[in-house]
């Protein structure tokens, strides 16, 4: 059956195009917000509009949101309408990004966009490294697959320590201290809770090899900021990549800015670039679903709020 | 059977070191030169120490060179004696250094390195990016593996056109200007000769798509170096992350260094930190084959010099 969906605001030019497509590329009749019983939100930063546009929106009954984590959102939840969101969708994303900032690392990358003279030759192969894997979810399963050509030995620790696929071995997190001295990458892709806040400390950074690098696409909480700086100024660490920071945004005046084995950015896992090429295919398999009546991707619990 | 093998000189300790234990792994016995029947070269940078250390070198046959192009120790070749070089050898770790810098170039690495403040949200996907790679020796035959979970589009462009595993499809170097237009990244990886020398010119980087990236990990010749100049600084190209320049060292004072989309570094392509750890079992299997009598690896043709 063709449904009436609309996408909304169009305040993002770019976005607001692609997910029309995916809308059309599942064969949904695209229309205005007076008549539509799905509607795609296209900015993720612009969620004050949304109370005006659905007030009129008689026949909604389906929301896509375009994020991963719907925070944004959060106070806009209604058990009106049936909501979905983009966990999982990212993952691929952020798990290139890892693996971009590991092998940055490892050949001193960071380091020589700094410099302005032909420098030493430095940097060492990521092939048949030791890489550890702090979380067992959509990004350590998306970044896998990346690791295998390299043939690098990957352990994956995971709270429950079941075996995560791909992996050489999965142990869960009670055995991270006894894996830290032989990981020459230590990978964060888990999820930030009250147990795993700040679970990178210089106890478990002494732990770990002296050419070790970290490489952070989960939460900046994860690690006490003050330990890895003092890690890194003394050198008791290879480096830090670091796309996410406690605090974030990172302040100027940061030290973690100037220490030369570390690289920080912005919290650019995915972009809305990056994330549109994953985002708008996902839209595009949802809403044809909605179209078919199947079950949605992605759904939002509306009482838990996630 | 055993065979005597020295390992010389001991100016690089830890090359010295690590290559007396893949002689020691292969069941050689380590001796002097006064005793060797095989020389492993310990120093790619102290070739004049070579005529002395054979003088008296009465039982020597072989003798492991440890470059993959043997240019600095050309006027040495004799034949006396069998020579071997590390063709081949390093080709993994310079696959490994272009999909770095590749990836760099497309999560903007280069750029944020050199911020000093939390910024703008850049980047794009690999993943699914139409790849050409100009050549299709050992570096192609390495990186095609490290690209195929990326799921690019991979197009081999080849001075024989003869199809190379694992690309998508391969072409001959005379279809190269009709690729170039449906290239995101394109990775130079072939040889310099008289017909390769400037084929990356105006007339080809202008093909090129204007967020596309240009990797080189060959030769700085292959690239005509103001055109290249030109192009980054009017935006007509994503970037170039260049481990070769022409020239070679660049200067200080050379337009590229402080260009934003430009990311240089100083021929990393193999380090000798990353370079020993495929030298290492290379040798140890080449002083393997000379205990049991079999075909070396890599041989050099003294009469052609290479």
């Amino acid at each position: 059956m063709t449904r009436n969906v609309a996408v909304a605001p169009e305040t993002r030019p770019e976005m607001h195009q692609r997910l029309c497509a995916a809308v059309e590329a599942a064969g949904a009749q695209r229309v205005d917000m007076a008549e539509a019983e799905g509607l795609i939100w296209a900015d993720p930063a612009n969620t004050g509009a949304f109370p005006e546009l659905v007030a009129d929106a008689d026949r909604l009954e389906w929301i896509q949101l375009p994020y991963a984590g719907i925070e944004p959102f959060a106070h806009h939840l209604d058990d009106r309408w049936t909501w979905t969101c983009g966990k999982g969708v990212y993952a691929p994303a952020v798990a290139e990004t890892a693996l971009a900032m590991a092998l940055a690392g490892f050949k001193h990358l960071h380091g020589y966009a700094r410099e302005q003279t032909w420098s030493a030759h430095v940097g060492r192969l990521l092939a048949g490294s030791r890489v550890t894997l702090l979380g067992g979810g959509g990004i350590a399963e998306c970044l896998l697959p990346l690791l295998k050509p390299f043939g690098c030995h990957t352990t994956v620790v995971r709270r429950s320590g079941h075996p995560l696929d791909g992996a050489d071995r999965t142990l869960d997190v009670g055995h991270l201290s006894e894996v830290l001295p032989s990981s020459d990458l230590l990978i964060l892709a888990l999820a930030l809770t009250d147990e795993t806040r700040g679970i990178i400390d210089a106890t478990a950074i002494d732990l770990l090899p002296d050419d070790a690098w970290i490489v952070n696409v989960a939460r900046g909480g994860h690690i006490v900021t003050d330990d890895l700086v003092a890690a890194l100024g003394e050198c008791r660490l290879g480096g830090a990549a670091l796309d996410v920071t406690d605090p974030e945004p990172l302040p100027d005046d940061h030290p973690l800015w100037t220490l030369p084995n570390c690289l920080i950015t912005p919290h650019i896992g995915n972009t809305p670039e990056m994330g549109l090429d994953l985002l708008e295919p996902f839209v595009e398999e949802n809403v044809r679903r909605f179209c078919e009546g199947r079950d949605l991707l992605a759904p939002v619990d509306v009482a838990l709020g996630y």
